[in-house]
């Protein structure tokens, strides 16, 4: 016997054909006897649908009233997949966020699951039923609706693995897992069989986007099993879980990228304690996500140079407030809008010497300038010129034996 | 200071421009000191489209599952609505099926409210808040979802007037009130400005659908005055109250009419006890809905006929229930399934001496021929030839001083 978290996306509930195939993978999934709680988010289209109707009466639509809207997306897809397993012959049953209860902390829009009751819906595992269960929503402590808005049915399925002590919980989604470099660029990308959750994180928030981040900080913060696998193919997906289990025969995993990046440098800039919050407060007040800082030392003991990247949308803005910034002391700010970052990625870079060398002397090899540098425990990213992005990916694929 | 029950159905809310104008009537409706619970539908198309996705999985969909499905359309409105009022400056707040809880009893689909908690609305209230409500839902006393069967939102809205001790329960919808016929056929149709329960229960379930008949019977039980009016127009509506508060200056109050029926006649029955039961039981076990049932005194004393009225799609499946029915001997069975049913209804009838005759003699200048005829104390309904419905309709609207 074996308890699994299943949780299932828009796109994998997005017709009634789609549930219908849903309800077989779960019946198949529950086999003899094994005990089955679905989460699902809602129909794709479905929340979209849902923003734009509140954005027609106001951009400032009252929060609680916005949860209230947007949840009844789950609730939907709750029903209809319950419908089609019993129509198959499948006990099962839906429960709202209300009937568990899923009990939430935090603000509306934002909150996060904080417990539930198991006890109800253990009973009905335990009976051979299967359990539906709405994604991205729960009631607030005063009884409100409320909805998580970091990692949405993602954080619920995790969550709820966490809570109910499943075995495993397993992501379907619209891919058939995590991949070594974005397969619709790089035609050799391979499909990664084992993966940490810190290399998972390090992909997925450059891009590798197949689950969300927040969810697999959870998952890693208490040990819960991920797999990332495809609703619509019978493949195996990609398993998530601690580093001490995986056995790394290649020391680097995957290679990410990203795009619409801009690199801003400060140079001259007066070095002195203090000086990087005074830069990157206005900054962050005015929501500009800041991803790379780089700073190097100085030879003259006075001045520094200072480079960090941002999203391209976000250039003029970031400018602006830079040069009001009175604050600060530099010599000139000089910015790039076509540049990409590109990272690879492994769990076992840290165990193997020479990792950085190599991408240099791979990327030198293609003649790409690197604009940049950054390095961490599990991975390794430069800034390049955006043009070059395709090429570096390809080299640093074959480069890092992915193919 | 009034409590007044607002109840918005599916038309009236159906896009956003029609729940921002709702959420101004509302607006209006409080005005400095009224207390305001709205009753919302869902908007036009959506319970349908809900019913769709249902079918498409099985036309025996889940019962439960079934009420978990649908209740999520009147939660889109609530939520919009309430969001909506908030936006214009009026608090507002929507409140789920489970968070006041509406409890109900009965079967899924078909179940009816049996009480509330007001505690927290009429606090609210009090605030001077407006309270949104779904119509059409409650939860069972086990917790689970369910929805109101005969009377909808309709019943939700007398129910809560009821319980909350309103003193109006205003039905808005998108005709503006409840006319002397059907305007759309005889364009000198009158609106009704009062109108008895009893003559709105005559009127409505022969075909001038503007409310619920359950909801109607359930006002009538409790005596809580309705007003039926229109979302779109200022124009005054039609109030519907006891009797002994109407001056009755006409004796027929509308004239109203039902189409696609057929008429069914049984020539010849052996006449003892017992025998009626013995035809309309079978009948009524295949959910067919006879309507006008006429018994003559039978000359012989041995035989009679006996002559009833269903729906026209319903004849063949009649007749062939009646032939195999072994328990009832008869010399033939005789039908025309072209007639319509012509009433006229009015609470001033009973004290008003030569009605009957009135009627009569009006169908028979026009050369009308009456099939058959039935009388209760509001109502005198005779069985046409279909083609002459609308002659019939507006001779009786001008005989009776309806134009």
């Amino acid at each position: 016997m074996i308890k699994k978290v299943l949780k299932f996306g828009g796109t994998s509930v997005g017709t009634i054909d789609r549930i219908q195939h849903v309800a077989n993978i779960i019946k198949k999934e529950q086999g003899s006897n094994n005990r089955i709680i679905a989460i699902v988010s809602a129909m794709s289209g479905k929340t979209n649908e849902l923003i734009k109707l509140s954005k027609n009466i106001s951009n400032d639509f009252n929060k609680r009233e916005y949860d209230v809207l947007l949840s009844s997306g789950e609730q939907v897809t709750c029903a209809l997949l319950a419908g089609a397993l019993i129509n198959i012959g499948v006990k099962a049953k839906s429960w709202m966020n209300w009937q568990i209860p899923i009990l939430t902390k935090g603000e509306h829009s934002n909150s996060r699951i904080i417990n539930l009751s198991t006890e109800k819906i253990d009973d009905f595992l335990k009976d051979n039923g299967v359990a539906i269960i709405p994604g991205f929503q729960g009631i607030s402590e005063n009884g409100d609706v409320t909805t998580i808005g970091r990692g949405g049915s993602d954080a619920t399925a995790v969550a709820l693995a966490k809570i109910f002590k499943a075995d495993i919980c397993e992501i379907y989604t619209d891919v058939d897992g995590v991949y070594s470099t974005d397969p619709t660029k790089i035609p050799v990308a391979k499909k990664i069989d084992n993966i940490s959750f810190d290399e998972m994180l390090e992909l997925s928030s450059l891009g590798a986007k197949v689950m969300q981040s927040s969810a697999v900080q959870t998952a890693m913060m208490y040990d819960i099993p991920l797999e990332v696998k495809s609703t619509f193919t019978n493949r195996k997906g990609t398993k998530i879980f601690n580093q001490e289990n995986i056995d790394y025969s290649k020391s680097v995993t995957g290679v990410a990228y990203s795009k619409d990046d801009a690199k801003v440098s400060i140079l001259g800039v007066e070095d002195r304690p203090g000086i990087a919050a005074n830069i990157f407060e206005p900054l962050s007040k005015s929501q500009i996500n800041v991803d790379m800082v780089i700073q190097n030392i100085s030879s003259d003991q006075k001045i520094t140079d200072l480079t960090f990247t941002i999203k391209r949308d976000e250039l003029s803005k970031t400018i602006s407030i830079l040069e009001n910034n009175k604050q600060i002391k530099y010599q000139k700010i000089v910015h790039n809008d076509k540049v990409s970052k590109v990272s690879i990625v492994g769990a076992g870079m840290v165990s193997t010497p020479g990792i950085t060398y190599k991408m240099f002397r791979a990327l030198s090899d293609e003649k790409i300038n690197i604009l940049a540098i950054s390095t961490s425990e599990i991975k390794l990213s430069v800034i390049i010129d955006e043009t070059n992005t395709l090429k570096a990916i390809r080299k640093l694929h074959t480069t890092f034996d992915l193919d």
